[in-house]
């Protein structure tokens, strides 16, 4: 096995803890990290625990003793490697949003497809899918217990760049990032909806909004257009806010919101589904909650509780501690990689593919259309 | 002074306590209570305190001892009544929403405005301006607390015809109500937004939905077309809820939601709003309550703090308990009455004035529009 | 039917409101206000709605269109009156708590026990039990949802007097106020937790402590020893804050706290109650909820569920508003009221009887006398 | 660097991540796990990344590659293994509680004196202060944000032997496991609660109960007294909860409970701590979290403030993720590592030092003392 990590710690983390916590039928190996620097590279090799570096990633697909490769490259990489790993024969892991654009996430759904029939797996990583009481939310709507999905409210809240003097940052800049809070976080929220309702959406109305029209340049924005201006300020190119209404398959209506100017949320990942027999609400800010209503429940017996998803029969949780000592971030981490190390074990596509990461992009790109275009409806 | 009060309980209630606990410059007097039925209406009159009753309201009109008229008849009466009471030089005070259409809230919007010429007086009912702790929200935006507004999230949640088995009540029948969820509770979000931020919705994007669209006869709807269907059922003819995104003139984006099928939500009208500087959080449901987040804090000792709005120098609290004991729903319209009289006694307009109930008219039209024109973006 | 109201407004409200609300058997009459200074009382009676005032109360007793006597008076004249109301065949409703020692609560037990034989009731005013969380909290022990009852866990915090320069009121003085935090509010705890089980504290032991030993006076303290001198302090005789360790007769085990320094903490009346198969937690700055835990489902399931005590089959809820619509702190005086009224026209027994408010006397007795020997654990 | 692990999991994860978060002066390796049954051992050093394996622990203390040893044993063998150990130069980390006496603990904190001085450190693995909002509590308390500590609430709850069926494992024998839910989590309460405060218990009054008397063998009980009973069952010879008050030597009043029979708290440390000037509160099932009210505000504008303790600038805190994205149980020992390899590498004392447990040790000593006498008040 083997991750290309310029994520680093997080990932690295992911597959130490994994092989101690979960029994798997193929074992996590650190064999290699990929950097582009020597000295950075074999720098954090040596603090993370892996056992080689490479500076070249293609040197990654000619080794035998590589079985997978984990991309956390920017977007714009994504599907260049994604697609030599898989043709080299290599399990991919890939970064979300899964590609910059629909054109190049159809070619690696197509290419993961392909992969697939001769037993090469692939999966994008929305980890969010892995917090326990994701699961647990999805579990609970298989189950029927919601009923028919009537709303789904979702939101993505965040608020580092509320200050106007924030810089000009990558993440700023439409040709390096793709989008803004809605490539970055609004994927999350759309791909975390449709695995609870384990339901697509067909169609949108957008609106985007960029309040801070111009930001300084940050230190590392060398080069960029427009630099030499007198003030040191430059255009910020994406959207620091994207809200939209859309519609699933199933019949269920919805409301979602990305954004980075949410002051005092800080990572405020919401979901709320209700349905004909219930509903339930989780926030990634209390990541061990997910609170459910029982809707068959008498009317004088019942309201939203607060379940602690710690108990030996919650998705991944009996793997870890006793009920009420909670989880965090990384755990998504390590369970995205048991998850993935169990599909390839077991000869099973694993999920979400690919295919799951070309639908987000198209949501994604649906949203833009129509916030370009007066949010007329627009078919996903 | 006099109440005209099919409500009856809540405003009668209002009526007699508001003397009791807040200084007035004009007394409010139970003068005499309208009602159709002579039997009902003298009963609830002795039950709730009117000293007199008239079963025909235009004779309330002619009463030198009547001063104000309080109308909590259904819509389509709002503007006879309103324009023919203002013309008879009585106050009026008149429940939301202000009218069944925009036409008629424009002649009663003109009315009011010749009236106040005149030194009468008029306001609509939108009670949850009177909540202590929007009160208090709307204190903080014109503080300029928040700095400049980003985002508004407006949900107005209930639950009460989840259950398909529901009857065929007038507030489903197009003809009687009007709208569904969206006229009925999606006109006090829109409101109570608008009044927290203290600026208007310029344009909407909608949409909306009728999730049971037959539902068994209730009792109380002998008359209505179809009723002689074998199935003893009859078709929905309003939305079971509205979503809808919009921009205000200052330039915040908003999204709103109005929906009788969250299940759970029992009253839940929700608003968050964040600004440059500091956000706000109000849920009806914990109506003491509300959260404030001071962005100019260290983000080391900032987040959402707890504010029970029961301190004497609170909007309204001043007038009831000590510190941390709350009031409730019917002190909303107590509220309303204080600030109504006050204004009379004052020789000063109101607020909400009728130009604010045509305002939400507008934006309920333009969101059905848009609803029904692909959710383009519609101006209000 | 009568009330002597020094409280004023909340009984007056309370005599107002329960007529409107509920069906009763009798009705309330606001016939009498009395008062010591014939100008405020006067005043009073107007404002509040009173049909006529007396300045001394012993004609309350003469007259025979009043039925019924409201003590609102501080706690040393309770005994006082409430025996010759009762004498006079009077029913009585007392304030809380129902008197300043043991011996004057025993002869009112008594005077109201040979009362009661003559068809004369009594009832001493632990509003809190009126709550309709608190009411439903009852209802579920006694329905056995909660199993044996393991643990109580009972706190009034307040922090109205944190700032040591809060002037000496009379409230800090032993001479009238009897106690502290431990009599104020620690009765009220005391008697909602014994109302929640059906049961009853049959030893204890206990802390007490004064944080702020002297302090300013306050202009309305002339007359008080100390006073003379230069530094314009004097001490302050009762204790700021009461913890008690505490056992009930059926099993549990308790720990109750009463505090005036619990900055932050408006008027928190808390209690968790832990049983073998669900426990219940309160919290009156959310006094519409009662949290709920149902021990008896798979723990996967389960979690403290929010109640929002506002449906139609909750304790007197069903009088007022459709649900989510929630009640304030005055309401739990109506319901008194409503309910002493009741009993009246059914010629039963109301309760908290003063044999009840006698058990609470003696709860804080024991607690003194724990806390000034040692601790030690004392039989109530 | 070398750790004991019985525990395992928890603290070989430690070992791990420590190295990767933060830098060290020290740096951790994973040199041997000692455990009785070689088989089982060496499979847990495989799967947990230990080099090498000992089946006796004494072997730990003649290897030159081993220079700390991490005593994960149950209490009654801490002492010896700690004495040994420190006798021999290793540094000693020590689960918690520090001995199963007052004595074994006294001997232990003279015996971490001793080798104090010859440079070999020491500390007991009362891990919740790792947690970052504790430490942020006493980051608070210190800085003189809450002035004069009033009053102290702690509670440690649990829910895992609430049924009485649950069998009789060996936390529930007194020779086993010393005392029952005081020990056990009460340990943990009055350690974070001293911690916070930077202060010391000086007395309490106690009580404890066990409700459950008898309880079925587990199959692990064998050679238990009385197990020859026909009836499978025998006597739970510990407290199932303990409550106390306590008395802290800067002034504040204290309550404490722990219990093992709250209903559906599965994990609650919960501590509130009101000042003069301000008050905070935490609960470890919601562990990103501190609430915290300034006094020091206008009333209109304060109450509890929910930070979320994942800001770049809180305890521990910036080694890890963006803002928002919280950290979980297995945390507290990588913090808590971390701390012990500095102190280490600074040739400094680490905290809390065999004195500090030596400390705790007293107060449950007292509590049960207390609870045997009456719950008189016993000096620490």
């Amino acid at each position: 096995m083997v991750g290309y990590a310029f994520m680093g710690r997080v990932h690295s983390q992911a597959w130490r803890s994994v092989g101690a916590f979960f029994d798997l039928p193929v074992s996590p190996a650190m064999t290699a990290l990929a950097g582009r620097s020597p000295e950075r590279t074999a720098e954090a090799a040596r603090t993370l625990g892996w056992a080689s570096v490479e500076t070249d990633w293609k040197n990654l697909l000619t080794r035998e003793d590589v079985h997978l490769v984990d991309i956390c490259t920017p977007g714009d990489s994504h599907a260049e490697i994604a697609l030599a790993a898989l043709e080299a024969g290599k399990h991919v892991l890939c970064e979300k949003p899964l590609a910059n654009s629909v054109a190049e996430a159809e070619a690696m759904a197509e290419a993961a497809r392909a992969a697939a029939a001769r037993g090469v797996r692939s999966m994008v990583a929305f980890n969010y899918r892995r917090v326990p009481a994701v699961a647990l939310a999805r579990r609970y709507v298989a189950e029927g217990r919601l009923g028919e999905i009537r709303h789904v409210r979702g939101v993505y809240l965040q608020d580092w760049i509320v200050d106007p003097e924030f810089p000009l940052v990558w993440r700023l800049q439409k040709d390096k990032a793709g989008s803004g809070a809605l490539g970055d976080i609004g994927a999350h929220v759309i791909d975390t909806a449709e695995f609870i309702l384990g339901d697509r959406l067909t169609g949108v109305s957008g609106l985007t909004e960029t309040f801070v029209k111009e930001r300084p340049y940050a230190g590392d924005s060398a080069g960029l257009t427009g630099q030499g201006r007198s003030d040191g300020k430059g255009p910020v190119t994406v959207d620091d806010a994207a809200l939209f209404l859309g519609r699933f398959s199933g019949g269920a209506i919805a409301s979602f919101e990305a954004t980075r100017f949410a002051a005092g949320r800080k990572n405020a990942l919401r979901i709320e589904v209700s349905g004909s027999l219930g509903s339930l609400t989780f926030d990634f800010e209390s990541l061990n909650e997910l609170w459910y209503h029982d809707h068959t429940l008498p009317a004088e017996d019942s309201g939203f509780r607060r379940i602690l998803v710690t108990e030996a029969g919650h998705p991944y949780a009996g793997a870890w501690w006793p009920p009420g000592h909670g989880l965090g971030y990384e755990h998504t981490f390590v369970h995205e990689v048991r998850d993935f190390l169990e599909a390839i074990g077991e000869g099973t596509d694993p999920t979400p593919s690919f295919e799951d990461g070309l639908h987000v992009q198209r949501v994604l790109a649906a949203v833009e259309r129509s916030a370009a275009e007066d949010s007329r409806w627009t078919t996903v």
